[in-house]
C-alpha cells in the first residue's frame, strides 16, 4: 500500500495517528540536526520532519540523498507543528518520520516546479509533463474538468442526449481546410477529420433526437495564430422544434449555471441582445467588450464642413472619448499614434482633441477646425472637461476595426477590463452572406445551413449582402464564446442557398447529397449552437491563450514539441496507402 | 412556438387544456367520418382525433393529405379517450384538434419506421438517419448516453479528472496499424490518430494528476470483423500510487455502480478473480463465460490406454459434459460435428459419448474404448446418466479454442446464456509476452509498458514466455469489457522490456524517447485500465454487435454508407500535402 492519506488532508484531527504518504519532494531544508521536507501530491503539501538521534539513523542518512522531485513513500506519526502555517490545510501538523522508501529518483528538472517557473516557453513545451506538475497548470486542468462535468450535468438535466458522431468523415471544400486521412482499404480515397459535427447533428434532429450535445474535438488545417490550435474542443448542441429565442434562453441558462457553479457569480438579469449592425456601429466589432462604454460616435457630418482633406475624403469618421485623459503628454499621444499605425491595427493616423479641464480645446487638427467645431464634436461625444477624444477616419470596415483596437487599448489603460468582471451578451441578426473580395463571390458568414430571415428573402437575388440570418453569437468580455443559428430544414430553400453560394447542383449533391436526401423524409425545424470549450475555460481562468488550458497543445507550426510530432513514417506504410511523396 | 408539451407527457391531469404539439405522423387511421392520427416524438406518442362536421373543415381536409413521417404542428384540447390504452403513458387522453400546420412533408421512407422494420441491413445503413428514428435504436442511444453520464459521475466523484489528450499524435509501428494524417505545414511528415492515449495517460501520472480518465475515440486501421470498427470509444483510466488490487477494487466499484444505476442489479459479492492459466485450463479462453459451468475436463491420461491414434497422437484431449443431451439424435450429433469443423472453429472431428438414462454408454469411439473406459471418463467429468460428453483432441491452443466455441454453442442450446443475467469476473496474471509465430519473436501481450511480476523476472531471458504480468481483464458474460495493467515506472526496466521485444536502443529512443525521458524526473508507480465503451453498452443492451450502439457506424470495408466516405479528394489538396497517388 502506497498511502493511507493524500498530502492535502491531514489536520490536527489526525494527531497521534500513524500514516503513510507518497508524493514528490517539493523542498528540503537541511539544518544539520534537523531536516524538513515538503512532500507534494495533487492534493497538497505535507511537512515531514527528520531529527538526528531521534529519527532512525538509516532513515536520517537516506534523507541526505534526496533531491527535488524524487518520488518517495514515508511512514510516520502525525504530530502538532510548532510553527503553524495557516496558508495550507495541513499547516497545523507535520509527520515525524519513521520509515522512508525512495520509489523513484529524479534528475534535476530542466526548470523549477514552482508557481513561477524559471523555464522559457520552448523548454516548458518540450517537457510539458513537468510543466503540468506546476500548481497553476494543475488548477487550470482541474477547472477544465469541472466545467466539462457541469456542462454535461446541465445539458443532461435539460434532456439533451450526448451522442457521439464519427471522426472519420468526408472532405468538403467549403469552409476551412480539412485534415485528411488516407484509407488503406479503399485505395485512392480519403476520410476527413471533422471541422465540426454540423451535418451529423442536423441528421440527428431529422432522426428525432430532439436535443443533442457533444463535447467533441474538431480539426482545422489552418495557418495557426496564437489562439488557434489544429485540434480544439467544442460544446456542440442542437435542438428541434425551436425558434431562436428557445436556443438563446437555454444556453443563457447554461452560461448562468456555469458562472454560478464555477465562479459563484449570479446573473439576475437577461443577457443583452444586440443586433450585429448595432455592434458594428457602436463598437466596430461583432464581439464587443461591453464591460465598459466608450462607444463609437460618428463625426462625418460634423467634420465635413472644413478643408481637412483626410476627413473629407474618408468614407467614415468616428471617435471615442477617453475619460480623464486630456492630460496625456505629447509622448503618450505619440505612442497612441504608433499603436494605431501598427500593421495589425492598420490606421494611417490618429486625430486627438484634448478637452482641457479649463474648458479649452487643443487638437492635432487645430489648423482646420476652430473651438466651435471641436466643442460640437465634444458635445456629440458627450465629453466632459478633462476628457480626450480620439478620432480615426478612412474606409468604414477598416476604420471600425482599428477604432475597436484603439478602444480596447484605452479600456486596458483605464483599467476598465477587469478579468474578474464578466459581461456576457448575445449578438444577433448577423448577415447571411459575406463578400469574399479574393474569390469575388459570397460566402456563408456562419455556414451554408443557416436560415435567412424570412422577411429579408426578397433581397436574396438583388441585394444578397443585406439579407440577415437567424444567427447569433454568445460574446463574453469581447471574446466570441460560441455561435449558432436556426438551420434551413426545407429542401428547396437549401438548394437556393447552395446556388447563392456558387455551388452547382452536382457539387451540392456530391458533397451534401445525404443531407438533401434526408430533408425529403420529414426534417423538423431545428437550430443549435457550438461553444468553443477551450476559450470558455480560458475565459473562466482569466487568461487569453487557449494553449494554457490544453494539456498537450501544439505550437504555431502545428508541432507537438514533446512527442516530436508530426514525423516521417515508413515507406511501407506509404506503400500500403498507395501514396508517395512528390 | 412549436409546442407547449411533448408527445409523451399528457395525461388525464391535462384534460381540458389547450395544447400545442409537434412531431412526426406515425400512423393514420381514416374511417371516413373520423380520423385518428398517432403523433410521435422522442418522448412518446399522442393520439390526435379529427371528426367530420366537428373539426374545422379545412383542418379535416388537410388531414386527408398527410402521410407517414410528415412533420406537423397541431393545436387542440386534451380530452378523455373512450378506448384507453394502458400500454402508453398518454393512453388516457387524446387531442381534439383545432389547428393543423404541416411543418415539412415527407416522401415515403424506404423502409418502415417501426420497432421491427422491413428494411435490410444495407438500406438501413444508407438511410441511417431514418433507422435511428426507430424506437429500438433510440433506446440504445439513450442507454449509451446514460451509461456515459454515470461513468463520468462515478469517476468524477472518485476524484478522477477528465483530461483530454491529443488526437494528432505520432505514429509508432508497435501494435495495430495506425491511421495517419499528412501534415501540410510540415511537409513529408505525418501525424497518427491514437490507438489509445496510453503514453499520454502515463505522462499525466508523471505530471502528478493522480487519477485520470477520459471517454475517448481511438482508431485502428485493421481489417474489420463484425465487432470491430475503425473508430471506437474507450473509457480510459489511470491511477498513481496504486497496486493491482486498488485498480480492481475501484473499477469493480464502477461496474457495480453502472449495474445498479442502469439495470437496477445489485452485486453483493466480489467479482471472482481467475488466473489466466486457470481460465485457459477450465474454459479454453481468456474471457470465459461463467454464467454456466460445463468446464473442460482433460482426458489425455484416461484416453491414452487404447489404440485410438487420434487421441494418442494428440497433444491435448479434453471434453465437456452437456447435461441431459444423451438423447441427441444422429442428425443433431452430425450438426455438432459440422459445427466444430467450420473454419472459424477449426477442429478436425468430434468424439461423443452418450451416457444413456439406463446407465449404458454409446460413443463414436466404441471400436476403441469399452464401457469401463467410457465410464471412467464420465466419472472424471462428473457426468450423470442422460448426459452427453463431447470430446476434442489436437494441439493444445487450437483445441482449447475449438472446445471453447463448442462449449458456448452448447450453452446457447441449453439456454444457459441468458442476456439478462450478468456474471462479471477478473482474469488476472496474464503472460507478459506472447510468441508471434509469423514474426518469430515475442510481442507484448498487453503492451510494452506493462510491468512483469517481480518474482517471475528471473525467467525473462531463458523462459520469457513464462513471465507473468501485472495485467488484468474485466470479463462479463464471455466478453472482454476492459483490460489494464500496472505499468513499468522504472527507466531501466522499461529499457529491458524494449530489448526483450526486439527494439534497438535507437528505435526505443525514436518512438518512446519522451516517455523514457519522463521516467528520469520522478515517475510514480502507476497503472490503469481501458474499457471498451461500445462493448459495454452493447452488453447492457443485451446485444452482440457494437454497430447497433454506434450512431453512425462504418461497414466491414470501413465505409460510411450514408455519407459515402471515404471519397476522392481534389488534386490540389494532394498537392498541398506534397503527395501523389502511386
Amino acid at each position: 500500500m502506497y498511502r493511507t492519506h493524500n498530502c492535502g488532508e491531514l489536520t490536527a484531527q489526525n494527531i497521534g495517528q500513524e500514516v503513510t504518504l507518497s508524493g514528490w519532494v517539493q523542498k528540503i531544508r537541511n539544518k544539520g540536526k534537523m531536516i524538513w521536507l515538503d512532500l507534494r501530491d495533487r492534493y497538497g503539501i505535507t511537512q515531514i520532519i527528520f531529527e538526528e538521534n531521534i529519527t532512525d539513523t538509516k532513515v536520517f542518512e537516506d534523507a541526505q540523498k534526496l533531491g527535488r522531485e524524487f518520488v518517495i513513500k514515508i511512514t510516520g506519526e502525525v504530530i502538532e507543528r510548532i510553527a503553524k502555517n495557516p496558508k495550507i490545510t495541513t499547516g497545523d501538523i507535520e509527520i515525524k518520520i519513521s520509515n522512508l522508501e525512495v520509489l523513484n529518483a529524479s534528475s534535476t528538472p530542466p526548470f523549477t516546479i514552482e508557481d513561477e517557473s524559471d523555464g522559457g516557453d520552448e523548454i516548458r513545451m518540450k517537457y510539458r509533463y513537468l510543466d503540468l506538475r506546476r500548481n497553476p497548470m494543475q488548477q487550470k486542468m482541474i477547472l477544465r474538468h469541472e466545467i466539462a462535468q457541469e456542462v454535461r450535468r446541465y445539458l443532461s438535466d435539460q434532456k439533451f442526449l450526448e451522442i457521439e458522431t464519427p471522426y472519420l468523415i468526408k472532405s468538403t471544400p467549403e469552409g476551412a481546410r480539412d485534415f485528411v486521412v488516407p484509407s488503406r482499404m479503399n485505395k485512392g480515397q480519403f476520410y476527413a477529420l471533422p471541422q465540426s459535427p454540423q451535418t451529423f447533428k442536423q441528421l440527428l434532429m431529422i432522426s428525432g433526437y430532439d436535443r443533442y450535445f457533444q463535447v467533441v474535438k474538431c480539426f482545422r488545417d489552418e495557418d495557426l495564430r496564437a489562439d488557434r490550435q489544429p485540434e480544439f474542443t467544442q460544446i456542440d448542441c442542437e435542438m428541434a422544434f425551436v425558434e431562436q429565442d428557445d436556443i438563446l434562453k437555454n444556453f443563457e441558462g447554461m452560461a448562468k449555471h456555469l458562472f454560478k457553479k464555477v465562479k459563484n457569480i449570479d446573473f439576475d438579469y437577461n443577457f443583452p441582445r444586440m443586433p450585429y449592425s448595432e455592434a458594428m456601429r457602436l463598437y466596430g466589432s461583432d464581439k464587443p467588450d461591453i464591460r465598459f462604454g466608450m462607444t463609437f460616435v460618428e463625426l462625418k457630418k460634423e467634420t465635413d464642413k472644413k478643408e481637412f482633406v483626410v476627413f473629407n475624403s474618408a468614407e467614415y469618421v468616428a471617435g471615442i472619448c477617453a475619460t480623464g485623459l486630456a492630460s496625456y503628454s505629447r509622448k503618450e499621444l505619440d505612442k497612441l499614434v504608433k499603436f494605431v499605425q501598427k500593421p495589425q491595427v492598420g490606421a494611417k493616423g490618429l486625430v486627438y482633441v484634448k478637452y482641457n479641464e479649463d474648458g479649452s480645446f487643443k487638437s492635432s487638427v487645430d489648423k482646420f477646425y476652430d473651438e466651435t467645431d471641436l466643442k460640437s464634436w465634444a458635445e456629440k461625444m458627450d465629453a466632459k472637461p478633462g476628457d480626450l477624444l480620439l478620432i480615426l477616419a478612412g474606409d468604414t470596415a477598416a476604420t471600425q476595426s482599428a477604432l475597436n483596437d484603439l478602444r480596447l487599448e484605452m479600456g486596458d489603460r483605464l483599467g476598465l477590463r477587469d478579468p474578474n468582471q464578466f459581461s456576457p451578451m448575445w449578438v444577433v441578426d448577423f448577415p447571411l452572406l459575406e463578400w469574399d473580395e479574393e474569390g469575388k463571390r459570397f460566402h456563408a458568414m456562419h455556414h451554408p445551413f443557416t436560415s435567412p430571415k424570412k422577411e429579408d428573402m426578397v433581397m436574396i437575388h438583388n441585394e444578397p449582402g443585406k439579407v440577415r440570418a437567424n444567427a447569433y453569437d454568445l460574446v463574453i468580455n469581447g471574446v466570441e464564446i460560441g455561435g449558432g443559428s436556426i438551420r434551413i430544414h426545407d429542401r428547396d430553400l437549401q438548394k437556393t442557398m447552395f446556388k447563392a453560394l456558387g455551388f452547382t447542383d452536382e457539387e451540392a449533391q456530391e458533397q451534401f447529397g445525404f443531407l438533401m436526401d434526408a430533408f425529403k423524409y420529414g426534417a423538423p425545424p431545428h437550430g443549435g449552437i457550438a461553444l468553443g470549450f477551450d476559450r470558455l475555460v480560458a475565459m473562466f481562468a482569466g487568461i487569453e491563450s487557449i494553449r494554457d488550458v490544453i494539456a498537450f497543445p501544439k505550437n504555431n507550426s502545428g508541432r507537438d514539441m514533446m512527442i516530436d510530432s508530426p514525423s516521417t513514417i515508413d515507406l511501407t506504410q506509404l506503400d500500403e496507402l498507395n501514396l508517395r511523396m512528390k
